[in-house]
C-alpha cells in the first residue's frame, strides 16, 4: 500500500513515519484475511486496488475537489442523511474507525471503558493518523449512544462538530423533532457550503444514494444461494468501502461484482462446498480494518451469508421515496426513510427482531452470530431480546462481545468452532 | 433492623431468609458508616429511625394505601413528574438501588459491563429482596442513558413497565417532543389509577414537592457555613430518604433538622474544626446504601459540603412555577422545571459547568470529588468537560470511577487522602 502520497500527508498533518507503519501493519493484515483466501470474485480486484490506495487515491481525490472549493464533510453513522451533504455540494466520508490505533492517546481523554470505535476515532484523530478526517470541512456526529454523544462534545475541541439530535422513540413527536434535525443540518451544511440545496439537486442526490444501495441490495440477495458465491469478508469489505468512495464509481463496481456472481450462482459455483454451515452476523458495525470476527468466523469452517449490522443492511435495507415532488417532501421522504433504521438506539426497536428473522429466512443461514463492540450497551443489552426470539424461532445464537485488539482471537476461535459444529 | 413484617414480606414474593440477611448486612453498614460519627444533630434521629425501618414501615404504609384502592408508581430518574403521580392519586416512590445485591442473577440478563446501578435494581428484582419494587403497580422508566433505556425493555418481562423519553437536547423540538410525553405520562397515571388529574390536584402536588425541595435547599444552604454543621454523609442520607419517604413528614422532619443546623451555626459549631478540607461531590447519583465515597472521603479528613448529583442538588435546584392557572400552564410549568435538569444526558450541557462553579463557591468548597459510576459513560466523559472548567477556575479536582464493592476502598483512599492533602 502507498503511492507518493507524503506531501499531501504532510499537509494534512499526518504524523508521517507513524502512518507508514500503520500503513504496513493494515497491509498485511489485509493480505492475511483477504488475499489467503481462494478463488475470491474477480471483481473484487476494484477493492483490493481501492484498499492498497485506502490513505491515497480517494483522499487526492477529496482534496483535489476541495482545492476547487467543495467542502468534504464527515460522519459517523447511518442516521446521517448522505443525500443532504451531497444536495449541498459537499462530498460524504464515513469515519467510523476499526482499528486500535491513538488508543493511549484517546484514553487521556475518554474513559477506559469507552466503546473501541470511539476510542478509535478519537486515537485516529490524536494520534495524527487519518487524512480522512484531516480532509474534512465539517464532522456531522449524532446522538445515537451515549459514548458517541458525549464524545463529541470533546472532538468539538478538536475539529469543526456538528451534532444531530436522533430521536430515541419513533412517535410523532420524534418524528417531528427528527424532521426538525433535518432541516437544521440542511440549513448548517448550506452555510458551510454557501449552496442552496434545491429540489432539484436532492432528487438527484437522492437517486444516486438509492442506486447504490439498490447495488448492495443486490448483492445481499445473491448471498442467499447455496454455494454462496462471494465470502463473508468480501461482502463486508464492499459495505465497509460504501461508506467513503465516490458513490457512482462504487456503485458500477458493485454491480460488475454482481453480475459476476449471478455468473457464479447459475453455475453453482461457490466460495466453500454446498452445506458449508452459514451465518449470519448480527449486530454492531464492523469498520475498516475490523475484520477479526469473520476471519475467525470463517476459519472455523463456516461461511457468513449476512450483516445485520450498520455496515451491513441498516444501512441498505430502506430506500427513499423518489416520487416527491418539492423540497419539503423530499425532506419528509428523507425523515420517513430514516426513521425505519432499526438502531438499538431506539426503545422499543421490535422491527429489528423481525428483520433479524427475515434475513437468516432470505440468506438461509443455520444460525447467528450476535455481535456487540466491548461497551457498546445498546447492543450488547439488546442481544437478550434477540436471542428470546431466536429461541422461539428455533435459530440458534452464539453471543460475542469484543474490541479491536487481537488478544481473545484464540478464545474467540475456540466458542466460534464449538458454535460452528453444533450446527452440523 | 426489623420488625414484624415477615408476613408483608412474604405475601410481597421476597426470599425471606435473603433478606434477612441483607438488612443484618445494611445495619452492621449503617451503624459503622452513620452511628459512629460524633456529634451528630439529633434530628438525624428521624433519618436513623427510617432507616432502622427501611424495608418495613413505609413499605407498610405503601401496603395499606394499596389496600385502600391507591396505585404505587416506582420511578428510577429525577425526570419523572413526581407531581403527576401524586395528582393522579399515586404514591412515588424512587427505585434507584446502591447496593451489589443479586448482580450474579442480573448478569445473566445484563452484560457484566454494565452500570452497577442499573444491575442492582435488576438485581434486588431478580434475588427477591426489594419490597418496594414489589409493591409498586407500575414502573415508570425513562431514556437518560443507554443502560436503562434498553435495561428496561427487559424489566419489562418482569414487571409492568412504562418508558418515558427524555430528549438528548434543549432546543424546541425537545421541548414539544418532552411536552408530549409529559402528556402521555399523565393520561398513563390516569388510566392506572381511574382518577382524572386536574388543575386543583396537580397544583397542591407541585406545591408539596416544592415545599419538599425548600427544605431541601435550605440544608443545602446551611452547609455553607465553616465550620459545617451537618457531615456529608448526613446531608447525603437525607437526599437518598427523600425519594421514598412520605413527602408530607419527610419535608417536616427536614425542617426541624434545618432549625437545629441554624443554632449550630449560630453558634460556631459544626461537625468538623473550622478550617477542616471542604469538598463538593459531583456527577451520578448515590443511591442507598452506597456511602462508600462519602465515608472515604470524610475518613480522610475533609468533610463534604455538597452533592451536585441526581441524589442531592439536581433533584432539588428547580421549583416549578406555582402561578400556572390551569392544567394546561400547570403543565407547561412542568416541562419548564424538569427540562432545566442538568443531566449529562443532555448535549451539550454547559449549564451544569456553571452549576458546578456555583456550587463550589456557595459551599465554600477547596476542591470537587468527581463521581461516576464504572460504565456511566455520560458522566465519565463529562468529567473531562468539568475538568476543563475547574482548571480554568483554579479549583482543584478529583476524579474517580467505581462500582458497588468494596475492593477498592484502599486504593479510593490512597487517592482521596493525598487529593486531600493538597488542599492544605
Amino acid at each position: 500500500m502507498g503511492g507518493d502520497y507524503d506531501e499531501m500527508w504532510r499537509g494534512l498533518g499526518l504524523d508521517l513515519p507513524a502512518h507508514e507503519r500503520l500503513l504496513e501493519l493494515l497491509g498485511g493484515y489485509y493480505r492475511e484475511v483477504y488475499l489467503s483466501q481462494a478463488d475470491r470474485p474477480r471483481a473484487m480486484a476494484y477493492l483490493d486496488a481501492v484498499m492498497a490506495d485506502i490513505h491515497g487515491g480517494r483522499v487526492r481525490e477529496l482534496q483535489a475537489a476541495r482545492a476547487e472549493g467543495r467542502k468534504v464533510v464527515g460522519t459517523f453513522c447511518v442516521f446521517v442523511p448522505e443525500e443532504l451533504v451531497l444536495a449541498a455540494g459537499a462530498a460524504c466520508v464515513g469515519l467510523c474507525a476499526g482499528a486500535e490505533v491513538g488508543f493511549a492517546e484517546a484514553e487521556r481523554l475518554l474513559p477506559r471503558n469507552t466503546c473501541p470505535l470511539v476510542k478509535s476515532f478519537f486515537g485516529f484523530r490524536l494520534a495524527r493518523l487519518c487524512p480522512f478526517m484531516a480532509a474534512c470541512d465539517l464532522l456531522v456526529g449524532e446522538t445515537t449512544c451515549d459514548g458517541k454523544k458525549k464524545a463529541y462534545e470533546l472532538l468539538a475541541d478538536l475539529a469543526p462538530t456538528y451534532v444531530m439530535e436522533v430521536p430515541q422513540a419513533k412517535r410523532s413527536a420524534d418524528r417531528a423533532l427528527f424532521r426538525e434535525e433535518v432541516r437544521r443540518l440542511a440549513e448548517a451544511l448550506e452555510a458551510l457550503t454557501g449552496r442552496r440545496i434545491t429540489a432539484e439537486g436532492l432528487a438527484r442526490a437522492v437517486r444516486l444514494v438509492n442506486r447504490r444501495r439498490r447495488a448492495l441490495q443486490r448483492l445481499a440477495r445473491l448471498r442467499g444461494a447455496d454455494p454462496a458465491p462471494i465470502s463473508g469478508r468480501d461482502a463486508l469489505l464492499v459495505n465497509q468501502v460504501a461508506f467513503y468512495d465516490d458513490p457512482e464509481r462504487f456503485t458500477g463496481a458493485v454491480e460488475a461484482l454482481c453480475d459476476e456472481l449471478e455468473a457464479r450462482v447459475a453455475a453453482g459455483r461457490g466460495v466453500a462446498p454446498a452445506g458449508t454451515p452459514r451465518l449470519l452476523v448480527a449486530g454492531a458495525p464492523m469498520a475498516v480494518p475490523n475484520w477479526k470476527v469473520p476471519h475467525v468466523v470463517e476459519g472455523a469452517g463456516a461461511v457468513i451469508v449476512g450483516e445485520e449490522s450498520c455496515i451491513g443492511e441498516r444501512h441498505t435495507r430502506d430506500l427513499v421515496d423518489e416520487a416527491a415532488a418539492d423540497l419539503d417532501a423530499l425532506l419528509d421522504a428523507l425523515v420517513d426513510r430514516y426513521l425505519r433504521i432499526d438502531c438499538a438506539c431506539f426503545t422499543p426497536n421490535d422491527d429489528r427482531l423481525d428483520h433479524v428473522v427475515e434475513m437468516v429466512r432470505r440468506t438461509r443461514a443455520d444460525g447467528v452470530v450476535h455481535f456487540a463492540l466491548q461497551f457498546c450497551q445498546p447492543y450488547a443489552i439488546e442481544a437478550a431480546r434477540v436471542r428470546d426470539r431466536l429461541d422461539r424461532e428455533g435459530i440458534p445464537m452464539l453471543r460475542i462481545e469484543t474490541d479491536y485488539s487481537m488478544e481473545d482471537v484464540d478464545a474467540l476461535a475456540t466458542r466460534i468452532e464449538a458454535f460452528v459444529e453444533t450446527l452440523g
